[in-house]
């Protein structure tokens, strides 16, 4: 055995069952160690950012950690951008990546550049591995890491994969994730805060707290006590749809969620912070939160398994019984001409049960929300860093994680634009993602920040950098090009056709929404 | 004026031209300010490496610093590895990278992460400006390091470009670069090495030293000594073909580069270093140098401006005389089937005069070089730093530097598949680049570098992350998605008529060329 397949041992020996790569030379050994490995699958991305994006998808669906091969460091600073996505979303991840062979590194050849500097930011946890004898250890050790719901890094230099490891040795076992604590304290001084103004309370979740059953507890404990359930603008994965509690999203534009916090004295929070704009703009506070809310620390950020318990004794404390599940309650499908509001009722009509919704519709897409309340039942994943381009990639990684489900994904046209190497995975892997291409040719999400950030009106040299529309970009043909069965829709009733032979087909479909 | 207008004048002020962007929330104020400059165009990018990679093609071909706007910590992330490019090719850069207001950041919003560590790998200096006050001394300090050919990234939070600047300073000058110094003792010293054993002597070039003039002045060193001139493997930009002085470029594959360096027994340094193999490979040395060779630094490495006076310096030491110049010699087209072979004569054939050529063709592309020697005069642009997905980017940039003149792209398919949305930029400018797209269907070098490495065989999981043929990428489709005309050749002759219409045209072209 040499350093290499030690590696991918013990990574199968963790039950890491996918690695997203794209490889280059100094991989060429980890890369041939994946043919005798049982388990393992790569999955091609022709961008890293596909690849991390893919494994971000993964993860989040799947709990378990999910693999990327890079190579060196420009092929991990490709990567970066969907890593902080994942890094905000809280998603294992154990990045393997390829470096030059230890002794020819300080040669300065041309790919050579500081490869820990570059993963540290967006990392939890950066080595590189001292050799091939050490592998097992750092592998373990990395998985370790990622299933605490982080990201860790191992820098893997040439010659440590290709060195033979001396035989014989165990595979390593990685810990396995500490078990969620119920906060008692915590949980008794909610319940305090909750009996003292429950009307005037949110239970506001963050992280990956907002489980089905965490919510169907906060559900409880909100009737108990009428306090409101919120969540963070942006999760990782939230369960929702006929059957599941539903929550109120914070909204993203600072002139809604400003007001929203108004109505509370006091935030329970579960897997949240205290809640502050996306951006900060000139004449408004950065904190949502009126000065002297109080807060309560129901469970920590980043500790995501004692959410469960505590909000089971916070339930308790308060004499909460269980509240009715959302009812089934499908919008009627709209027709005629396509508007954003139409959109919205569309969706709520056709989300396929147990579908995986990735939604990176931005301002097309902040009516889907509360019009997919009643669908069916599926899961909705959001852009957690605020990174643009994540939706496809994580549609793709979703995909693998969960066969079986459909995935849709709500894309916007500049959005879609930083990744749309990801449909040819799509394509690649046979996945069962409909994309829809919301496309409103510009940016409009920067036209209306324009203004939010007191710049009244957009010139012609600004606005050339804010629009999308010279040329227009083809999404039919894009998606061809890669491989993926493609239409445009300009109807409602042309979209609602296009949608339903996706959703009824095998295989990755894009359907371009001109708007 | 408010901190981001005080920036930009100073930025114009200094000589910018060009900012290429990709903005978002926290620039709005910057981009606001672009509608006032009347010296500096806005060219957008669809995705950050475009916009960074773009910035590179200017810079090499305008000397001049080209300015980028990028988006906080993930915009500037998915612009590292074509920074990582032009920080090898000593390419001048200004990245202006937004951030959150200063009292924003230690809020943790989404977007939030460490610039400063990010930018800091792929710069030669990083600064986040202290405030609005501050920024016309930054602006011309960044300028002042540019103009060395470094990588300078600026830091603008949000408050900093939005905050009134006191009025009534007078904008701040960046410092002039340094001229160039004969290094007369070094000059004396190759002279000697070059007397005592010149055809066991290479002059070897590396950086930007390798100038027209200078490589004329080489030349006739070579023929009065007996030496070699040779370049780097990838240079930023070297001037080629007819009534230019030809210089032999080190070979990519080590098998080749070995027994070229068993030639000699001295290096002649000229902006190089010691000459190092590319990867390593197991039971290959690093150094492609025999043990024993002795080296003499002419000029060093980042000091291009010496190269010139000192191998004038040099020149006249060894009593040359002027070399002739490389004559025109135009190979025949080729007709029939498209071979590797016959594309290397068919590009020495076709080069436009006066033409920019930006290769990225790699395994297919081995054989251009020597095929294209004596064409029309041209500029030859590589992938300086090993950065995949730079060509078509850098293309870009370097067509806005250079009105009038066209841009061949050599572009591998599995390359162009890293950031393709260039062809959109390409297009919304109107930029005159060709693009060949040399479809072979697989990442044919790593199939090479697979038995390099000692992997004799690659089976179907591991070939599975090599190959690009399922699904095949259609280059038309997606070169018209994004508003550039394309057609495909499947033989020399539908090349010939495509290529020829192509370069007879305005604007960009894409052809597929099917191997």
């Amino acid at each position: 055995m040499n350093g290499a397949e030690t590696l991918l041992a013990t990574l199968e020996h963790n039950g890491v069952e996918v690695c997203f790569a794209n490889p280059g030379t100094s991989e060429m050994h980890f890369v041939a160690a994946l043919e005798t490995s049982t388990r393992i699958r790569g999955v091609l991305g022709l961008f890293e950012g596909v690849v991390t994006g893919a494994a971000d998808g993964y993860a989040r669906m799947s709990g378990n950690p999910a693999v990327t091969l890079l190579h060196l460091g420009p092929g991990l600073a490709n990567g970066l951008s969907n890593l902080h996505n994942a890094l905000r979303a809280g998603s294992p991840i154990v990045n393997v990546i390829g470096d030059h062979a230890s002794y020819h590194r300080d040669l300065d050849a041309p790919l050579t550049s500081d490869i820990e500097g570059t993963a540290r930011p967006f990392s939890h946890w950066v080595r590189t591995t001292s050799g091939e004898e050490s592998l097992g250890v750092d592998a373990a050790e990395a998985v370790t890491i990622a299933r605490r719901g982080k990201i860790a890094s191992l820098i893997l230099p040439a010659d440590a994969a290709w060195n033979p490891v001396a035989s014989g040795a165990p595979l390593v076992a990685a810990q396995a994730p500490a078990g969620g604590v119920a906060q008692t304290a915590a949980a008794e001084a909610s319940a305090r805060v909750l009996r003292e103004g429950g009307p005037r309370t949110a239970l506001l979740f963050g992280g990956r707290a907002a489980t089905a059953e965490a919510l169907a507890l906060a559900a409880g404990i909100a009737a108990a006590t009428g306090a409101e359930v919120l969540t963070n603008t942006h999760l990782g994965r939230i369960p929702r749809g006929a059957g599941r509690h539903a929550a109120k999203k914070v909204p993203y534009p600072i002139k809604d969620s400003l007001p929203l916090f108004e109505r509370f004295d006091s935030l329970v929070l579960i897997g949240a912070k205290p809640p502050v704009a996306f951006f900060a703009y000139p004449d408004r506070p950065s904190r949502l939160t009126p000065p002297g809310t109080r807060f309560v620390e129901l469970s920590g950020p980043g500790r995501d398994a004692d959410a469960l318990p505590s909000l089971q004794a916070l339930y308790e404390a308060v004499g909460a019984a269980p509240a009715p599940a959302t009812e089934l309650a499908l919008p009627q499908r709209p027709t005629g001409s396509i508007t954003p509001e139409k959109l919205g009722a569309f969706l709520g009509h056709g989300i396929p049960e147990d579908a995986i919704v990735v939604d990176e519709s931005l301002t097309t897409g902040w009516r889907f929300y509360p019009e997919t309340v009643g669908s069916r039942p599926h899961d909705w994943l959001a852009g957690t860093g605020g990174s643009i381009g994540y939706a496809m990639p994580v549609a793709a990684g979703a995909a693998i994680a969960s066969p079986g489900r459909k995935v849709i994904t709500l894309e916007s046209d500049g959005s879609g634009m930083y990744m749309p190497q990801a449909l040819w995975t799509q394509a690649r892997e046979g996945l069962d993602v409909v994309t829809l291409i919301l496309a409103n040719r510009k940016y409009q999400i920067l036209r209306n920040e324009m203004s939010n950030v007191g710049v009244p009106e957009v010139g012609p040299k600004a606005g050339a950098l804010l629009d999308l529309d010279r040329p227009e970009i083809d999404w039919v043909s894009i998606a061809r090009g890669m491989g993926v069965q493609a239409s445009r829709a300009e109807t409602m009733d042309e979209l609602g056709k296009a949608f339903d032979a996706a959703v009824a087909g095998e295989g990755p479909a894009l359907i371009e929404v001109v708007l």
